[in-house]
């Protein structure tokens, strides 16, 4: 939705930041400051000190999540540095609060090599639930999230990689229960190879997809693309199958699905009309995607999507990142997996009234108070099941108290 | 003041952290979406790519402290790592923000290497507008506090060496108004060399003091001491001119004053009554005094003050660090001196009514609202006049912006 700039900027001077901390309680007498400083908060580090999992009992590193991110993809501006990113992630900050009740707070850091991100994560991390990285280049992102998740005792989300990756999963488990096909049988075409173009190939392969052809900037992923990174290269030896060579044009030729996680306007109207029977366009990229979804269906798309708030189908990560995170913390998780995240993702698609459910139809409204506490209750559960959680909690209630603290009193409060 | 251990665990409990994130607008509708996240925040983050200097004027940044720990000196429990510091540590947060409207949060770090903690303070500092150095032991918090204020365009305060110092040195001139002396003519005893005594001792010397004895647990500072960190080492060769030897005994022999920041119970009656005329003692061990005041004057103490908050005089660190912090980021400073640090001190001083100054009465009631609003217009025109501030502020603005912010309002929204 196009924004006044000036509008904008006004906003951002008077806000002075979109967050700001908050007591949770009240300094009114020396009682207070005994009971919260010294020697109150001695007797919680006694306890955390002899049981460290205390930690989660006493503190906010339960509900406490860095958002951190070392500006070098910052959506719709590329590499504009830790200063310049601070607007984007204390917006990121605040709808992370707003949707899913998580205390995010930015580091955005002044480095951009991939050493020093995991070096600051790994010794921050005893202060958080969970560390969620952002905006921040490929393929350092995945070198960064992957030696994270493997070192670290919190899960590590990447809104790029992961809420891409399950919007896109959520919106094509619901496409093709319209269609009537199955992931298995599809011809899948993924434009673009960066965070949430690799992440998507990778869960859609998870997920079952069988033949999927993915491009960077210079054509096909495979042997004869000679301008891979390590990522693309290790990845483009599990897809295309077939061998297929080129560019779009060679890869969309009797597709079903063209997912779009590129840049503005890379998707023609030709380009759909090569494709196979009832095709489906999700045409991702931000701020502007790859073809409108009215152009899309005029050039015979069956279903159209985008990153259009204001479009048919729109499909924001916001349907994912809040209920995530907020699933994950509320068990304590240790970890998050691709099990995980197709979890979320058939969350996210059962929203969906199988009444309502139709073309234009596919996916949740944004403001719909049905998704963030169903994705926050499946990944709890699905945490619990993938043995990744440290907590057990009852089936429902993740789901009551996700309603309830953003429904219920939190959001009354403000 | 002593707290029912269970009543504090519960509280923590029940509090799940003492402080959260809060956000500063309302998501209710998509515009407010495309306002606070993308494009809205785009707009901003292209003014800064512009000029870095308007991150302060667009963001969270001018109001935000990072308050760094490694948790080697947690007060009353030693090194106890980034797990168990965090109450401790998030119970300051609470006190900048209840105190001084600063928006403070933790970062516990799981690294005890000065390198590594100089490193991520360096890293993150774009996403703050301060760093508070926290419970660091010494001698590495004086490697760490020093390499940062030369290295980066914050101020970085350290609670430990910075808020002890400013308090002693508050409470020292105000008693030498009762007692008729002067700084340049006293006989001072430092009785321990942790963090607060050797940045106390610095900060005396520069404030005129001529004849300091400082001590480590092994005796006094001088060439005979063979259990002195490089800190020490350093100091010693700019006090005891006298070349005293041995320990306390032979320190306070005439001495005027002694400033304990050792451990409870290492002054007694004996010592004080070897001391000159008209003895002055600031017992500031925390949680237990070296003495307490009571028995201090009983000994011949004419002035007495320590670290209790139930007894007379007591010297409260509280009334440095929130408004210190106020005053630095009110006029964005790009640092901190010894004359910023005595211009708080002599702030705190004057809320000391002349007629009300006595023996019993030389510092400010814990709960002044005028203590932390006239340190911070203080400490801001000082930051104006020693060439630290960015921008100009006019006299008496930050007090009355500071009180706004305290008492008028902020608070109340409780």
């Amino acid at each position: 939705m196009a924004v006044d700039r000036e509008k904008a900027l006004e906003m951002h001077r008077k806000a002075k930041g979109k967050i700001c901390i908050y007591p949770t309680m009240n300094i009114r007498r020396e009682e207070d400051i005994s009971m919260a400083y010294v020697p109150g908060a001695v007797y919680p580090a006694q306890e955390i000190l002899r049981d460290k999992s205390a930690v989660y009992d006493y503190t906010g590193k339960r509900n406490r999540l860095a958002v951190i991110t070392d500006g070098s993809a910052t959506l719709g501006l590329g590499n504009i540095g830790p200063e310049a990113s601070l607007p984007v992630v204390e917006g990121k900050c605040l709808l992370f609060k707003q949707f899913g009740d998580v205390n995010a707070f930015p580091l955005c850091l002044a480095s951009q090599n991939a050493e020093d991100i995991i070096h600051t994560a790994l010794l921050i991390a005893p202060t958080v639930g969970a560390i969620n990285i952002e905006d921040i280049a490929s393929p350092n992102t995945f070198t960064v999230v992957r030696k994270l998740q493997k070192t670290l005792e919190i899960p590590v989300m990447c809104n790029d990689q992961h809420s891409s990756a399950v919007v896109v999963f959520a919106a094509l488990s619901n496409s093709l229960k319209i269609l009537g096909k199955k992931i298995e049988d599809l011809k899948i075409v993924v434009l673009g190879s960066g965070a949430a173009g690799i992440a998507t190939t990778e869960l859609l392969l998870y997920a079952g997809a069988r033949d999927i052809v993915a491009l960077n900037s210079s054509g096909i992923l495979g042997p004869d693309n000679h301008k891979m990174n390590h990522i693309q290269q290790e990845l483009s030896t599990r897809i295309n199958k077939e061998g297929i060579k080129g560019g779009l044009e060679e890869a969309a030729k009797g597709a079903d699905v063209i997912v779009g996680l590129s840049s503005s306007g890379k998707i023609s109207p030709e380009i759909i009309k090569s494709m196979g029977k009832d095709p489906v366009i999700f045409a991702l990229s931000r701020p502007n995607p790859e073809i409108t979804p009215e152009e899309a269906l005029k050039a015979g798309a069956r279903i159209a999507a985008s990153s259009l708030h204001d479009s048919i189908n729109p499909l924001p990560n916001l349907h994912a990142y809040p209920g995530i995170c907020r699933g994950l913390l509320d068990v304590r998780a240790t970890g998050l997996n691709n099990n995980i995240l197709i979890a979320a993702a058939r969350a996210i698609c059962s929203v969906v009234d199988r009444l309502r459910l139709s073309e234009d139809h596919i996916m949740p409204d944004l403001f719909s108070d049905e998704v963030t506490p169903r994705v926050a209750e499946t990944v709890a559960q699905a945490a619990i099941a993938e043995g990744m959680a440290t907590i057990n909690v009852p089936k429902g209630r993740i789901y009551d108290k996700t309603w309830q603290r953003l429904f219920g009193g939190a959001r009354a409060r403000l």
